[in-house]
């Protein structure tokens, strides 16, 4: 196959990424609200030719975590539209953002699936001249809204690569779907598109993620590896009020049942199998001073270096909630807004993804084998999907030089490696499908 | 001296105590921003030639509770203005509300107090006609802003009680003050007028407070017995963010501090001398799901039927505040808010209140002698002060019809009361003077 | 009837009471092993030819709360008769302590039930010369069990009680129950006796009970009111152990857990209706420092002023219980061992027994009307069978000057109070007595 | 040098290995009670001829973690001298058990040392005849002494790998101290020997501890890793006591103390750094149902994959117990009893030590690399110590069967190891003499 091609049809559309990742910044949308990000990214694909896929056809409504209501997703869409989104677009994907492309060689072949997030994070952006985004003008007019982990660049590279296979679609064989995933902020949105099915044929899953490194940038790294499991969970304690001084008793406090279970859950996180995780990151109980408080809402979240450590903080943290409630004769009510399990790339992957990117002029010499975090990505569903039926599995890591700690308002990332994290994925496609087509003939051979 | 004549000189001023009262509950002001109301008070009095004192001569600002930042007293100065209040006067109020009309008869004899409250609630009021505010257009404009405690009409009294007595001044002897004081609601204004020493030459102290009942209405209770002590104050605790799954160590977690906290307070609720309470009624803490939370919020309050008892608890409460945050390595700030001690009227004084009530028609068989609550009212401060110099205080109830519970979006009171409350302290008031001459010259006789 | 005949032949007893108390004094014992004490009262009975019912007869062994074990009865037998009780006697109790004389006249009328307590506390009595009973001779001698509550002077006044109106019985009308009720110490006793239905046929119902006054002595009081509800309880929390170093999520923490279920008992301290205690007295759980603990064990007790509050308070620490046995996947399990409800006399009652007093010379001008306390005293059972079909009941103090406060390992009294207390009794009686034949009389007249 | 004529000189103390072990096990003692067992050693070493230090020689009374107090020492004494230990020995003692040998081959070289330890555990030792110490009549006659950790075993060996190195100390160079440490269960002894200084000479430091295997033994594990920081603590609350009832507010609850002290503890297991551990082993308070709790004590330990993460831990326990005390008005006192930080041998001794005891007939294809652990050794003193001055330490496995896991009250062992542990210590020793001798002639060549 002609590597060399591919890379070079390519290289036209390294402005073309840097565009779509400055107008998508600009725009930036929350979880399940990128709307607009959506209908541009279908809109482009169309253009290109490349068939796509959404809505209903991509995400199953029964997995779509904090999936927001009714009212939150018509300002959203009306936004969306007033911002440039198509209106007929909008309307068809039925309330569910996010999008596939799907280039099929016509050859026989494996499945290799890409997967790029598209949401923002609930940042405001910094509003001053030190920051770039702000100073050339393509910072976040969204209120709350602000690309500060990379998404933006990540759906540039996704739109571009899908474009340039489907350009040269005759250079491949088998089948590959780029998949535009909403909802990876509090790891809302990957369990629904894996539970649609849409990831069951494949062969190979690979993601991407923006890494900051000194010096070593535009870079490329096999794999990152030890993602931990995850549960974000919202907490509703209700009693009832009374007045504090005059009737104590009819009250049910639910700020108490709320400490109550805030003491408990502190206690589960000792486990010979692995690190975990908890977090209480807000609470917000009480209307006045004196009175008992009838509502109490805390946002949580477990995490654990092995699910099934996670998954005993997690069922630990329920019991203490209800074990609060009771004592305190308050309802309470728990609901997930996101959930991930663990997530580790396989190392033949990485190591042949490491090779491959050789071909790529930017990348030689600035490759690194692995980066152990212990930080989340919900792409870790999409991992196991294929791991469960033997497939393989990466999530690469793009390096590149950033101005800020990723979440941080002053998050910004240099461009330059945005096509050549398109390449890598070119390069990798490329081998994938030489080692595929040398796997076959050896196996007609035997035969 | 010539009941009859004063009582009969109340008469006229009937509607205008409705009157004042409809104006005061449809631009009701909050503790320390009573501005308007103020200036109302000052004019009215001013246009009756009563002297009347206020602003620096009434208030100690070292002892303001819960003074408002510059900020809230423009925004609400401005309002006031808008609203009708002279600006001048706003002006010469130098930042403190409140009043005091002072009637001298130029004769010698005692000095009698009496108190007026004058701020309203923070409810928003009920918006629907079958409340007759509402639908008679005279319920609140001010948002969050509502006299749902009767101090509309409370200050209304205080005006014609005033007014009443300065035309007939030549019917008395010695002294009256008839103070209109800011802030009750949460026990922010008493503390700083009694600071300011226009007590200390009082001989007797009163106050009343419109109190609902069945049927026996418009009618009179000779003392409110068994005023709690209590503080309010709000905790901060401080401590720092930081990535709950990255580096939860290098975190200073204030919502955990503020759980500890409230799990160690109620500890204390248990004294052999009296009995006590504790109210959490608000927290707020923290930012994000995944974030060490590094600030959390609590509005709190301790009461008491013995100023000990109270005290012990909120000294526990500071003490856990403080241990808690050693304990999470966070800072911690307590501020007081509002604070009152115990408070309880002499008895006698309250006989002698119920006896002369005899001499008020409409009073007449529409008696309680006492009323016992676990309220708090910063008249306690006024009923001590006195009560210090072996001098006799009296919080009265001014028994009528209520539409809903004090501080219900939904109160609302029968007005029939106001000129009734009006005579009942011309009537105790003339008793009082009576025997005042009767002692003093059997004081002359004996010498 | 003739008082003084009565009061006179109860002078003779005065130092039996005062070697009874000794005897009882120096072989103490505790609730439900008062084998001893229970064989010398009923052979002092019978040896004075008074009709005497014990064992199944008085208890109803379902409310035997704190009911030993076999092997503690076993011993605690063995050591009753090695210190002088009849063997005989002890087997024919059955297992249960107590006795209660029934001298019937034989003439009509009501029945007047007398309530003396007879178990010692758990206290080590002191051994120093300054101790009168150790220097005198008449110490305990068995370990942990001494009378420092003056139980052995009630047992001593109500057997001497008991005979004296024995041999005079012709000189009254009616029927009079004298009950020597087991383990009062923790309520343990009374209920189980009050629930064999020997007090259903009473009219009248009093106790007395030794006070402590510096110069009124003797002395009597007319009622002990203000008596608490309580429940005396132990929290058994049962886990699993596992190595806290390399398995600890396979422990389920029982101090965890009763640490959780501490805190949250707390919180119910507050209520409108009254006062409330709550008393984590012990606890003790684990076996290693390296070891997750498997057991832990409270004694608590919670008391009230009012029932309603008290059963609240109890029932909030049965939910905290098992919320945080739930929590931490232990078992709970709370046992009852003790109980009673508020108690207050009646005041005509006490009244009368105040001026049937003024009969006896010792007690002339040494009276008090009432002793308001917090403590508790499952006499209140007893009181309460009566008041529910709307007899009387009294708990009368006998004062006396005592050498420490009551459970303290010096408590002692001076024993003239015992004879005195008897003739109170008998005055009270005669009173009784004296009122009904009246009543009687005139019922017989109206009709 | 001739190892086989080592290994040779090592063949006849077989039995001797095990005939010590067995009177060891029979006569086990607790930390710091070591005196029969230390004279035992003592004794056994003179009578080899070997030089010996002990008492204040190789302790530093300083460092003397959980010391017992005089009565508990003079007990032991007794008992050990009854059971056998030389009178005048356990005198010259000075209280300190604990011994090491000194061989000393008289030419130059490296210092040597090997740390054996001799303390049982508190675990009182299965009866019955399904355990063989049992049934063969060694099982421990000490009430709650039991070796059940194999230092038994590790003593016998200590001592025969002594007498055999003094015999043939002609074929040795440098010296060799053997020590035989007291109180290693709970981390208690270590730290007094390494502050004597003893070490400080050291080149080499190596620790011997039995391992159960299935089949691969008599074996050799190369270095044991991963060994926990640790800090055992015991905790002590002081309050107040008073009538739960009667004057709650007297009090001071130090079970209330505890139990927040407790809640907040578990709040700092979360580090990015490492693993911890915090146990709260045991809880003792409180003396009586209805009295407020004057005393709680808790025995308690941390733990650390990383000294810095155990130790940022045990402070935090220690704030919480602090504030805790200071929140109740109690008294707090935290003592230590035992610590340690965390150890790991270094890999190329390691890696010696396996290459060595090829040599030595019985571990052929019997080693190990490396056991990764989370348990906690005392020893990781002494390889601090070293390693601090760049010193090469190891933590050698002795693989060999058990009938039980360790600490448990059947814990037995193959006896068949020690001989073979003996003889890898010398193999280690001999490739360690051999590698010196090397490099210090290419020092001289290179010179």
């Amino acid at each position: 196959m002609n590597l060399t091609q591919l890379l070079t049809a390519a290289d036209p559309y390294a402005e073309t990424c840097t565009a779509i990742r400055r107008d998508f910044h600009k725009y930036a949308e929350l979880a399940w609200t990128e709307f607009r990000t959506t209908a541009k990214i279908i809109d482009f694909l169309k253009q290109h030719g490349v068939p796509v896929k959404f809505g209903l056809d991509l995400v199953n409504p029964e997995y779509t975590w904090s999936y927001p209501d009714e009212e939150t997703l018509v300002l959203h869409k009306t936004r969306a539209i007033e911002q440039g989104a198509d209106e007929a677009l909008v309307s068809a994907m039925a309330g569910y953002t996010g999008a596939m492309a799907v280039i099929d060689s016509g050859k026989p072949g494996p499945t290799y699936i890409f997967r790029f997030d598209i949401d923002c994070n609930d940042v405001d952006e910094a509003a001053d001249p030190g920051h770039r985004p702000f100073k050339e003008g393509f910072s976040s007019v969204n209120e709350h809204c602000m690309h500060a982990c990379g998404h933006d660049g990540h759906a540039a590279m996704g739109m571009v690569l899908a474009a340039v296979l489907h350009e040269n679609r005759e250079l491949l064989t088998g089948k590959v779907k780029v998949i535009f995933q909403p909802g990876e902020e509090g790891d809302k949105g990957a369990q629904a598109i894996v539970e649609r099915g849409v990831l069951d044929d494949g062969d190979v899953v690979m993601g991407m993620h923006i890494f900051g490194t000194e010096g070593l940038y535009p870079g490329l790294c096999g794999t990152i590896k030890g993602l931990y499991a995850t549960t974000k969970f919202d907490i509703a304690f209700t009693g009832d009020n009374s007045h504090a001084g005059a009737a104590p008793e009819d009250g049910k406090n639910a700020i108490l049942a709320a400490a109550m279970a805030i003491g408990g859950m502190n206690s589960f996180l000792q486990d010979g199998r692995g690190s975990s995780r908890l977090n209480i990151g807000t609470i917000n109980g009480g209307t006045g001073r004196n009175v008992v408080a009838k509502n109490c809402v805390l946002r949580a979240e477990t995490r654990g270096s092995d699910t099934a450590v996670e998954q005993r903080l997690y069922k630990a943290a329920v019991r203490c909630v209800k074990a609060a409630a009771d004592a305190f004769e308050c309802e309470s009510d728990i609901r997930i807004m996101g959930s991930c399990p663990t997530g580790n790339g396989d190392d033949a992957l990485a190591e042949l993804i490491i090779q491959a990117s050789e071909a790529v002029d930017v990348l030689k010499d600035r490759k690194l084998v692995l980066i152990n975090t212990g930080g989340t990505d919900d792409f870790a569903y999409m991992m196991r999907r294929l791991q469960e039926r033997g497939k393989p599995a990466c999530y690469m890591a793009l390096l590149t030089k950033i101005a800020a700690g990723h979440h941080n308002s002053r998050f910004d990332f240099d461009e330059c490696c945005l096509i050549a994290g398109v390449k890598a994925c070119l390069a990798a496609l490329v081998r994938l499908m030489e080692q595929a087509s040398r796997e076959k003939s050896e196996e007609e051979t035997v035969q």
